[in-house]
């Protein structure tokens, strides 16, 4: 069993990279793999409320990460996951370059995203473009800024930002706002917020930073001038290369054992889950962290046990 | 209601001090109850697994943590909590000096270690004594260190110390090991660990830094040379002053709600609780430090839903 891992680790988010920290400490065998270093705290502009580390761009507090793993000599192997696969009572990782062995294996490749799939997206992404109001409200204060997608994490995002910026713009396909009633009542009362239905964003436009919003009402093409646009048309997660238990976001579900640090169970023994990419509610950098070593301590836990 | 306040936090460890944070950035009518800033952080000697800021003492991570709390004017009452007490859909919260009222009330008081109560205990705090073998077991590489405690935290410790030390003896009063069978077991397979039991300790000697251990063993009095004292048996909650549901370790029993950010919920609606304090398995500054952002975003939805 030399060549086997006692740990593989997929995913180089908050919850992968403290997981490996908390492998590096513990002196066991184990790679991290991901074709990203950083995942979704790289996608913030700025990044305020990481308990310890205020005031950085999500790129910044990914170094003050990075640097912390090179200290435990850690180094991300890129690679792609093709599969995941528990044979007997070693775990195999398939990427498109290797074919790993290990006992127990942690997934922590987050969510992204979804995007609007419109001109100026990605261009401006970090220059006006955001999609995390929470991470990004403070940098548009007495700023006009407009939010795509009336579910319930549009709703909040246009209400936490109504607390900074001068003007909100609430934008949505249908011909109403979906999302929860107290929530809809809470955005009618908000003199700041304007709702526009029934619109479709056509293209985002700027100069240096975002200035314009084209979109598309009854066949007609409008324009807004805005500073901000904060899409929150949903997150996806990419996690076919792995049969766990998912629940209808396709979430991996998580479960609890009896014994102290026996969480983050997946629905297979020895597939461990921390983040973004399982059915942990809060979607927080420092809860993925935390989650992470949760995890981590849980696998050990378990390698431990394996005979 | 304009004396009340929307959330009392008790408590200013990690997980309190993140929650005061986030409830600062939401701009909501909070205040931060706590006789002692840091909580347990402050006890460490090391910790290098709070990931982004490696190779701090527990006192200079605390810093970091007051200076993001200085950046958004929070200041930590320091207040003696008497009782908390739900009347009516408001929270009333008696300290010492004064009687507040709330909306929603964070319980992150944390834990304190069980100490032994012998000479030198305190005078050698983080010169030698350590209440947290994760924390501070890479600092007694090639040292000699002795676990006093022999449960399954005071095994967990020595198997872990041995990692680092180069001798390591764990010491219980009773006459045999507590603890699961595999630990154990790998106690015995350990060459670096030697078992002593029907021993207690007492007193811990040094100079400027500990180097000997004084104990007694069937009714003779004894001497160990050793160069750290991993203190392991068992840490107490102060939870008397609030009747929420807690485990048979006087824990706060957790709940989590249907919805998206309603975690952390308490028996009592609109008490909320994280940290070291509830029955969340893992005990680590980062897994407390998620857990206040949980809680503290769960509180907002309860504080948006209060009528």
């Amino acid at each position: 069993m030399s060549n086997v891992y006692d740990l593989i680790i997929i995913g180089a988010g908050p919850a992968g990279m403290t997981a490996a920290i908390y492998a590096a400490r513990r002196k066991i065998k184990f790679c991290i793999l991901s074709l990203d270093v950083g995942g979704q705290i790289g996608w913030s502009s700025e990044v305020d409320n990481y308990p310890g580390l205020p005031d950085l761009t999500g790129i910044q507090l990914v170094e003050r990460f990075k640097k912390h793993m090179t200290d435990y000599k850690i180094k991300v192997n890129r690679e792609e996951i093709i599969k995941v696969n528990k044979a007997g009572k070693l775990i195999s990782v398939k990427t498109k370059k290797n074919i790993y062995q290990s006992k127990a294996v942690l997934i922590t490749v987050g969510k992204k995203p979804r995007k609007l799939g419109v001109p100026g997206e990605e261009e401006f992404l970090g220059k006006g473009v955001n999609y995390c109001a929470t991470c990004d409200a403070p940098l548009f204060r007495d700023k006009t800024v407009i939010v795509v997608g009336g579910g319930n994490s549009g709703l909040e995002a246009a209400l936490f930002l109504s607390k900074y910026a001068k003007k909100v713009y609430i934008m949505e396909k249908l011909p109403k706002l979906n999302g929860e009633k107290y929530l809809k009542d809470k955005l009618g009362a908000d003199k700041k917020i304007s709702i526009i239905t029934g619109a479709g964003v056509k293209e985002i436009k700027g100069d240096k930073l975002v200035n314009e919003l084209i979109y598309e009402q009854e066949g007609n093409q409008k324009s807004l001038k805005v500073d901000g646009v904060f899409v929150e048309i949903g997150l996806i997660t990419e996690l076919d290369f792995v049969d766990v238990k998912k629940n209808k976001w396709k979430e991996i579900m998580l479960f609890r054992g009896t014994k102290s640090n026996n969480e983050n169970l997946t629905s297979v023994p020895g597939i461990f889950a921390a983040g973004d990419c399982t059915d942990v509610p809060t979607k927080q950098i420092i809860v993925a962290a935390g989650e992470g070593a949760k995890a981590a301590l849980a696998s050990f836990d378990y390698i431990d046990r394996l005979k």
